[in-house]
């Protein structure tokens, strides 16, 4: 066991650790072994001294093998998981997963909660009355098999040095380092034991990564990594110059993938899905071009087979199917206020981040890990980038637990908004495409 | 309050602190208002983005008033204090305190316990029988205002903020930062009270700083740093490139200190004396040129007047001033062992660092700060830079408690020196000095 003041010099004069000394390193948090202020100490180093691609690979084996990893053969075929890096009115797990699996192949998603912006897919569906995801790892293996889609909550005992450096990260300034998002990211998904992964990186004010580069370095990584370590992986790079969807807030999500999953609705939401999901059948082999698989996966819409899977799932985890029916079963917000443009001109750009925060001000997202989620609370927006607003025309319309906290939002929400005099370009939605180097 | 974790991140990106910020950071380490984790992850940050000298100033400040400041006021006269950043055979506190309090300057000590090559004043000290530096503020300046010369041990109450902060640099890597070191020392030595500071910046294998520029660095700030406060600061950087005496070890030091006073040996460690003790003369002006300190200090050794100031500290210190007629009084080792040359030549490089581990490993020194010391514990030392060796002519004796640990100590010891077939230049003592720029 090497001295971890002699590992945290290695890395803060800018070595590399070997293989050995990062899985030291990483057995040490696991097991305790190491005290939190030199836990911290390493993360500056690495922060701001980097790590080169083999430490990465290392470290995310070393993180994904911490605890349990997750063995879904007994579920016949090749399965197929995917993560987002989080941004605003970002419900495409509830669209694509349905539409996937109802296509035959697999889908095991295993979820954490959300921190920031919005809930997390398992946020949203709870909000769904009586829909559960404490499932074992038994009972979610035995799910999917019987439906092909199942959703589950992160255990306790998966990437146990994920969860110990990540709640370090946190309270330390070290979260936003490429190799450390890309290792926290990767193991889990590893250990969550799909056989193929396709991630959806966020780009723009409203998400993580603020800027192109920084956010196709952080895909190539994780492209990378994923193969290093077994997996296919490919990775979507989608724009967040606005909010993806139209409706905000957790219940209220529910809802928007339930009206794109019927045909009612479409736009940047359905595209990014179809996107996302046909590359989810083209890793498992289901299709043999993307082309193939977003034609697929309209047909399901059309069909209504995506629908008829979200209920199967609904009905397997306890929860009320009938919201499909009538989504005004979901929980509604006792109070609502519309906010208008103070202004005319064409909008021209909206800082989708204060968007967020103005959900999260109205009870949609969580501060800290402890606070409660309001399920009804959130955003529905009612323009997008381009539109030609009229002054006093509807900009969005704010829901909440009661008139304060919507009135609170309302300052926030307006400013986000920027108006031109021309119509100006609008940004691409899929702004590139990280594919796996060989199949 | 700020957000800790804000801090932290602007440090992080190479940003300054601002004053109040810096003030705010160095509050809640004192008051634990934050996490150790987050301390140390801004002590990385600080390690790794640097501090500006304006930071450093401040951070230096709020060091010194996190705990109490003596008060030396009750003693009459500008009060001299000098400070070592360590080195190997490095007693010449020993020598020039008394000398330089022997010429009516007070001399108010404050020490820390040495910790790795050997001990610290303390416990040179300490292996006096009977000597006592567990003194409280009052009992101290009562000492100084009587005898003029007071040794103390650090009190827990002073510079609260350096003992946490010092405490987890220890343990994280974080250590050898210039502005940290530089923040940690002259905050001590500040608060200790004196209105002049003489610095002793060795340099060299057996030292802290390797490398004559980093000396330099340290030593302009800390002259700097020193005038930013208030107080006069000069510093001698002087060369580790072997012991600078020939005994090391706490009861031997002590032997070669009285030894230097009483005239019978000179040598690198009086050169040294002799340079620092001029310079606390010249900063009390007490002496108006530097050349006039070392004629007065010479004088000192000559009467005798040096060692009767050394005989009044043990005595008011409960020790034993016998030992300066009878130095067998001090502990004797049990076991000895003479290391000789294996091959001829001249002596042309010493490993100063291993032949001061080799002393810790024969229990001269502390690894952690609760190990005990063993004060007969040492080496003598029986060459010098320079000299031509015979193969089978002696080294040095080393000294402890049992032949197991001599002869554990050997090889180590032997490794430390390097022969040359021709005469090579001797390195300079003293390699530089740093005046302040204002007198």
């Amino acid at each position: 066991m090497p001295n971890m003041v002699d590992l945290i010099i290695k890395k803060r004069d800018g070595l590399s650790l070997s293989p050995q000394e990062m899985e030291q390193f990483v057995s040490a948090v696991t097991k305790d072994d190491i005290a939190d202020y030199q836990t911290s100490a390493m993360l500056m180093a690495m922060f701001l001294q980097g790590l080169t691609p083999e430490e990465t690979v290392v470290l995310t084996h070393a993180m994904t093998h911490s605890g349990a990893v997750m063995d879904l053969s007994a579920i016949p075929g090749k399965k197929a998981d995917k993560h987002s890096t989080g941004g605003v009115a970002d419900t495409t797990t509830l669209i694509l997963a349905p539409l996937v699996a109802s296509c035959g192949v697999p889908v095991f998603k295993m979820s954490g909660r959300g921190l920031g912006f919005s809930g997390g897919t398992l946020d949203k569906l709870e909000s769904i009355p009586g829909f559960s995801t404490a499932l074992s790892p038994e009972a979610a293996i035995a799910l999917c098999k019987k439906s092909g889609l199942v959703v589950m909550g992160q255990t306790k005992d998966l990437t146990p040095a994920d969860q110990k450096l990540y709640a370090l990260r946190d309270v330390t300034g070290t979260v936003d380092s490429i190799p450390l998002i890309v290792s926290s990211i990767m193991s889990k998904k590893i250990a969550a034991g799909a056989d193929t992964i396709v991630l959806d990186v966020k780009c723009g004010s409203g998400a993580f990564m603020k800027d192109l580069p920084s956010a196709q370095s952080l895909a190539r990584q994780m492209v990378q990594i994923g193969r290093s370590l077994g997996r296919r992986v490919s990775a979507v790079l989608s724009s967040m110059a606005q909010p993806l969807g139209l409706l905000i807030g957790n219940a209220l999500e529910v809802k928007e993938a339930i009206a794109v999953l019927k045909g009612e609705t479409g736009g940047d939401l359905l595209e990014v899905s179809l996107e996302l999901g046909s590359r989810m059948l083209l890793l498992t082999d289901a299709v043999s071009s993307v082309e193939e698989g977003k034609t697929l996966l309209r047909r399901q819409i059309e069909t209504g087979a995506g629908l008829d899977q979200l209920e199967r799932l609904i009905t397997q985890q306890g929860g009320d199917a009938a919201v499909l029916k009538d989504p005004d079963r979901l929980p509604n917000a006792a109070a609502s206020l519309e906010v208008r443009a103070a202004k005319s001109g064409y909008l021209c750009a909206m800082d989708t981040a204060s968007i967020g925060h103005t959900s999260v001000l109205l009870g949609a997202g969580r501060v800290k890990k402890t606070d409660a989620i309001d399920p009804a609370a959130g955003i529905a927006m009612a323009v997008r980038l381009g539109d030609f607003v009229q002054e006093g025309q509807l900009l969005g319309t704010l829901y909440a637990r009661n008139d304060g906290l919507c009135a609170q939002g309302a300052a926030l929400f307006a400013s986000a908004f920027t108006f031109s005099e021309e119509k100006q370009a609008l940004p691409p939605l899929i702004l590139d495409i990280i594919e796996e180097e060989t199949k």
